[in-house]
């Protein structure tokens, strides 16, 4: 029966999905112009994804048929291989979907929130939050339908038992998880190869401002803010959203049976209702109330999140439902806490970011040391967040806590996802007014909507981060338990080994994504330049450069080179199992977790930190845009660039995907490996 | 027996540290002007040690009189506060008193040098180098003596047993971490206050170079050189190498009972005479047989230490001496490759350094973004070589192996830290002949011979981080027996969230002591700045610039800022300890490693290949010096300043020093503390 709600629940997320969609085509495209900037914009993100999917099957593909054989176990009664390689291909499908009709509808409102903008600003709010709804609600439509429809055909018509079920289930969120890290690599490198590219030809060579028609990388820029941003995020947090159910699912039949399968699913049905009239909430008549406007719709969504669940832990935990809900809560309550500490560090309405600006009178180099110590210093308070979540959900309701708070603070991700992925449409928005010129006051009303875009994504990267680590945690438990290990001991050499291994890995990581958007920049700054060079009137705005070279050069940038770490993420852990064994691989997760939470949280707040101490002098502060200390924090924000786009939140998928696949690959590796 | 030895090869390194101490003094010290400039560093040095050594009396003083109490169990027979509390206060004078000597040697023998290399290359390397080797063998030979004589009182004259004495000597490693730790941490901010403030005013903003005796920071500068590095990188190996002892001797004792005991003792004594003899080979007649000399004197001491412990783990380990022998050679191997490789990542006769120079072409923000991802990425090798190290030590000789694998590490200690601190010294020397306005010729020489030391230098840094995680290891062995902890299970919650707590640690304490030189450097600008203004005559040269104020500035800010992360290394685990018990401490242990391992070997780094890339730069590539290239290089290396010499290697410590107080304190805590 549960399992019917779920599958209902999904439908109507993404029917809800549609009618968003369909109100926001049925608005004007306005002028020839900004018609033609807009299919531009739609077409690079187009062929980037098709590119991107194209190398994306045959990886998917051949995957496929790995687990097919290596999961294949002869002892086992049904065939493990075949149905994790279906889960798989489902995960990896639903995963596809949801960023192409997020990205889909985000290139469809950008230009139409433009046009509104011309005219009104409560108009362009609601196209633009529309658009984010309409991939908030697909992202967990999808992701609650495709998981227990999955759930449903193994176990009906395949006629696989529940626990056989849960331990291929694990699959799909593998899917998930290997389209999430491609599309948040290949989206960030693409959007930071292009947005350093236009900046440091255009703004600090060329002295021409942003979103200046004249410089040909600005449509590319604007495609990178939708693959990356976009599709990057809502893949990123899907994959989140999917792992956080299955986790809990696995270890509640193991605690509960049953009733500890379905509460997730309950939880996530009862989250998409209520995210879904969360979205009616958000209306904006003035510039101060479209942050309020939006606060609201998620304060209600997540409000009745917090009193719906309460009968459904009673309901299917009984005794224990009161112990069940209060690790519930603190997973939602911890969530929204980590995402304002995230906003406190990288807003410059606070301390942290006004002090780095200052920071930029005395050079770039001051600058750099202040936001990577911001950065760093910024780690602790959510992690020591995250540890009261563990220790609230445990203590009260054991590992089954832990999971059920993952879950309980993704259950409002209908609408915070939304309210995330308006920000860029919003961002394009502007960017579309700058290079159709139209008039200043669309502009400035474009402008608004992303200041509050802004803080609603550093919100939405500490919410991504922390439910990352606790879904990993979660997953982690689950691999512990499939993998028959009652301790993990780091007294042992070989998890001392593990531990080590993992604690590079998030750093080779970084590394190696850091250095693709260097290389891929680089080739954006030559094209650049040979075009203000070669294409006579460039500069003078007489002549139209050309914008699909520079949109190719990031898609075939951001394809090369996302496929080594990618191909790292998916390889290593399974190399580390069979050779050193299931506990090194143990000792390996928890180091990568700790070392990659803790890096992603530094270096998104630090580069978002980065991005709003220059807004911050822009906006007139320690001599405004053109004075030594703004050139300084340019420097600043460019280095932030990469990492608050590109490798701070692939950290996020990185330790969820390696925890994914150990998962999936558990009952393969015996306990101490080869060596 | 082998008491008396290893105290008698602690005398005689002494002796020989003596013997070149007096040899340098003998030396002309130049010039009247070159004398008076030499008295000034020396004067600031002092200066500043009188006033950390008065800070510090205090902080030794308290903690002294808590270990007293908090360790004072009514159960145990002996009062084991007190003895703890004696042996701290051991620990810490004898890391002063290294300190000092050093110290006091290297300020004397920088302006020997300056004067040696007025005629002779081969003369001044001997004084840099006999500095070198008074440092080296003081710290060996306080070592050795130190611990064996406070081993030696307690069990002959104070009656204890081998097992209380060697769960009390922790306290002498960890008064040599307390020091150590203020040592490297207020260190690196004076010296990087200065660096940072000298070349921010001077280079950038008055546009005259390194070194010129008008920029009254310049001194401060140097004065810093001999504070940070040479002190500061003496009692951290001070440290490391007491700290493998003492883990070494109490794994031993459980293992081998006395044999285990004695082994890293006659290993320390076998070193340090291989040591004295390796000083004596090295000599060197032209520029380019510089390096070539000092590899031929640690070559030389490696390969006797090679030869002598295979005898010694015969005679002590009957059976299992070839297998403890494989463990100890494994730790001295592997010290060397740590060093080379990260010789490879920071020096510019390698890709990653030219790669580096090649992306300041692009500007700033290419170079920050290139360097920071080379420091990631070489986190990896390093920390393969550890994982080896600890592979091959274990599956020969256990627990013992890891341990002893330290000791073969920190063997020849005596003449690789002689090498590392000569450098400082050339450092020193090539200020003085450029602030005594000597002829070119000189300025050459002693760029030689400085040359070298950074390479060295950077060896250095490789081999004490490596160093330290052994070290570390093996002390979070020995912690584990002293907690009877058979397992430290990170599937408990309370060891995960040990784990991340753990994790935060390094990164609050980055960006502490980052913010600590940002700090300090804004105050030493300021006042370079004033005196620029305010003195007539400076800019022209006609007039003295106030260095004393300058001294003063950095003396005051390192003071006070390397309170608050030194007490925080002290306190955290003690809490943590007492609130969440020995298992949660474990996860800590094991999390702060994993972070501050990777953390420390990526800022060291990062910040030695800026340097490298800068002076590859001024070196003629890329435009050379004045060119834009430069300028982004010059930004670069002063970002790397802190990274490298201020927060890198005070990480080292930081986990050093947190095991060992969790060490001392095992007894104490209960399995799962009070939460």
């Amino acid at each position: 029966m549960e399992i019917y709600y779920a599958m209902g629940a999904g439908v109507l997320s993404l029917v809800t999905a549609f009618i968003f969609n369909s109100l926001i085509l049925k608005k004007s495209t306005g002028t020839e112009k900004m018609t033609q900037i807009a299919d531009q914009i739609a077409k690079g993100a187009m062929a980037f994804l098709k590119r991107e999917y194209k190398v994306l099957s045959i990886f998917v593909g051949v995957v496929a048929v790995l687990l097919f054989f290596l999961l294949d176990k002869p002892e086992t009664a049904f065939n493990e291989g075949m149905y994790s390689s279906i889960a798989f291909v489902s995960g990896a499908l639903c995963s596809v979907l949801a960023g192409f009709i997020g990205m889909k509808t985000a290139t469809a409102a950008n230009v139409r929130t433009t046009e509104a903008a011309r005219t009104s600003l409560s108009d362009a709010l609601r196209i633009a939050f529309q658009s984010g709804a309409t991939m908030g609600l697909s992202v967990v439509g999808l992701g609650l339908l495709g998981l227990t429809l999955v759930y449903y055909i193994f176990t009906t018509h395949a006629g696989l038992s529940v626990p056989d079920t849960l331990s291929v289930l694990a699959g799909f969120a593998f899917g998930a998880s290997s389209i999430a890290l491609f599309a948040r690599v290949g989206g960030g490198i693409f959007t930071k190869a292009a947005d350093v590219g236009a900046d440091l030809v255009g703004k600090i060579e060329a002295g021409i401002p942003e979103d200046d028609p004249r410089n040909p990388a600005v449509i590319a820029d604007n495609v990178g803010d939708n693959v990356g941003d976009v599709a990057g995020m809502g893949a990123d947090l899907f994959e989140s959203y999917v792992g956080s159910l299955i986790a809990a699912m696995v270890i509640g039949y193991s605690v509960y049976e049953m009733n500890g399968v379905y509460l997730p699913i309950a939880v996530a049905t009862l989250g998409i209702l209520c995210s879904i009239i969360g979205t009616f909430f958000v209306r904006a008549k003035s510039e101060a109330k479209v942050h309020g406007a939006l606060q609201k719709g998620l304060g209600i969504g997540s409000l009745l999140v917090a009193i719906g669940t309460w009968f459904l832990t009673q309901h299917f935990m009984g005794a224990e439902g009161t112990n069940v809900y209060i690790a519930l809560i603190s997973g939602l309550v911890i969530g929204v806490l980590i995402g304002l500490i995230t906003e406190y560090y990288t807003s410059d309405h606070h301390a942290p970011v006004k002090n780095l600006a200052k920071a930029s009178e005395t050079g770039a180099a001051t600058n750099i040391i202040a936001g990577l110590a911001l950065g760093y210093q910024s780690t602790a308070i959510p992690i020591l967040l995250i540890i009261v979540a563990i220790y609230l959900s445990h203590t009260f309701a054991g590992l089954y806590g832990i999971a059920i708070s993952a879950v309980g603070m993704l259950s409002t991700l209908g609408i915070s996802l939304a309210i995330d992925a308006y920000g860029p449409v919003a961002d394009n928005a502007g960017g579309i007014a700058e290079m159709a010129e139209l008039d200043k006051s669309v502009r400035k009303r474009t402008d608004a909507l992303d200041s509050v875009g802004n803080t609603t994504a550093a919100i939405g990267k500490g919410f991504a981060i922390g439910s990352a680590a606790l879904t990993a945690l979660a997953l982690f438990s689950a691999y512990a338990e499939a993998a028959n290990l009652s301790a993990i001991n780091i007294l042992e050499p070989k998890v001392i080994i593990g531990l080590f291994i993992g604690g590079i890995l998030p750093y080779m990581f970084a590394a190696m994504t850091m250095g693709a958007v260097g290389r891929a920049a680089f080739a954006m700054i030559d094209e650049v330049r040979r075009q203000f060079r070669d294409i006579k009137g460039l500069l003078e705005g007489t002549a139209v450069g050309d914008s699909a070279k520079c949109v190719d050069i990031s898609t075939a940038a951001a394809i090369k080179e996302m496929m080594v770490p990618g191909i790292m993420a998916v390889v290593v852990p399974v190399i580390v199992g069979y050779v050193l064994g299931a506990n090194a691989l143990g000792g390996m997760l928890a180091g990568s977790l700790v070392t990659g939470v803790t890096l992603a949280i530094s270096m998104s707040n630090s580069g978002g930190a980065w991005d709003n101490a220059k807004k911050y002098i822009e906006g007139g502060a320690h001599g405004g845009k053109g004075s030594d200390p703004h050139t300084a924090a340019v420097i600043g924000d460019t280095v932030g660039d990469p990492f608050k786009d590109t490798s701070g939140p692939s950290l996020n998928i990185l330790v969820k995907l390696m925890t994914i696949i150990s998962l999936l690959f558990a009952g393969v590796f015996s306990a101490n490996g080869m060596l």
